[in-house]
């Protein structure tokens, strides 16, 4: 009893990693109410994302028509400082701290098993690669922006290790109390962190 | 340093009510790891219901080709019984105990105050004016299916009354303990309705 375009609709959008059936099922609902001028525009944002594709150097997203990436691409950016984030998103949320100047990396969402994927193996070799024949054998920093839990360590002394005769500095982001945190529910291993690295 | 697509993207789904601007964001790099034709899928899913309009008898959705919905246009289902929901989604669900011959009537989502919209008296007189010319004068069922809440207790008493020379019957979906459910969570209402309804 329901037409076809609903049920395709909801059947394609349910299959989604962030919507269940419900939820599919509502949106297509709610953008029947709206006027048809929405539908056009998540129409078009979706073809746009189809001229998309990934940068050769740092793995972020680019455009179909430039070789690289906007930061890769961005003159005024330090190549020979390299941040390496696990994914675009993380990248993305770097950006707006507006304090980092350098290049990015991207990794690749970390397995929980903490074993590398073939490709994120071949990005790292790619990385060092381009710090070989590119940047002149050593850049100046690379900071390590991983997630602080078990497989982001288990990761970075990973990194630390394969990129130690090619960066003069590796680092990694510190640790300690978030803003607008309570001692008081902070877990253990934070508050140690913290008092570690107090100053 | 973010690609106009993404912004794009990002702004334009992070508008629709079941999604926030980190979900957004997750969907869109999500999509943008997929292979190509998912992309295509959700593309042709959102064509889809620009083809769909209201059913102008029961306000439920149709096919843009055939002048009424699926359930009105079917000669097996009984005009003369009519369910009054609230939402297509509602009506959906309705369908799926395959219980039910009758013909539908979307009355559209119940503010919280409690007053019918313009629109939702619109409808009403719409089926007042169908029943008095096209269903002789009287149907046999009205079954009121509306949300077990005190703005459709009030709206239901209102339907009885407006409707109560044009059907025979009024009848309202009954109340009780729902399948699996445990008489120690049960609040005080649904345990008092479930005892004068014991059978």
């Amino acid at each position: 009893m329901i037409p076809e375009e609903i049920k395709k609709f909801i059947d394609c959008f349910s299959k989604l990693p962030i919507l269940g059936p419900r939820q599919a099922t509502r949106l297509a609902f709610y953008l029947l109410k709206e006027d048809k001028s929405k539908l056009k525009g998540l129409h078009d944002a979706l073809a746009g994302l189809s001229h998309l594709s990934v940068c050769e150097q740092c793995f972020f997203i680019k455009e179909d028509g430039s070789a690289l990436c906007r930061v890769c691409s961005d003159p005024k950016r330090n190549p020979k400082v390299i941040a390496i984030v696990e994914k675009e998103t993380d990248l993305m949320t770097f950006e707006r701290i507006n304090k980092f100047n350098g290049h990015y990396f991207v990794l690749g969402k970390l397995a929980e098993k903490g074993i590398l994927e073939p490709l994120q193996k071949s990005r790292l070799a790619a990385l060092k690669e381009r710090i070989r024949k590119k940047l002149g054998g050593k850049v100046e920093e690379i900071v390590i922006a991983l997630s602080a839990t078990a497989i982001g360590d288990f990761t970075s002394d990973l990194i630390r290790e394969t990129f130690k005769d090619l960066s003069k500095k590796i680092t990694r982001l510190g640790r300690g109390i978030p803003t607008g945190g309570e001692i008081e529910f902070a877990d253990e291993i934070t508050l140690l962190h913290s008092f570690e690295k107090r100053s």
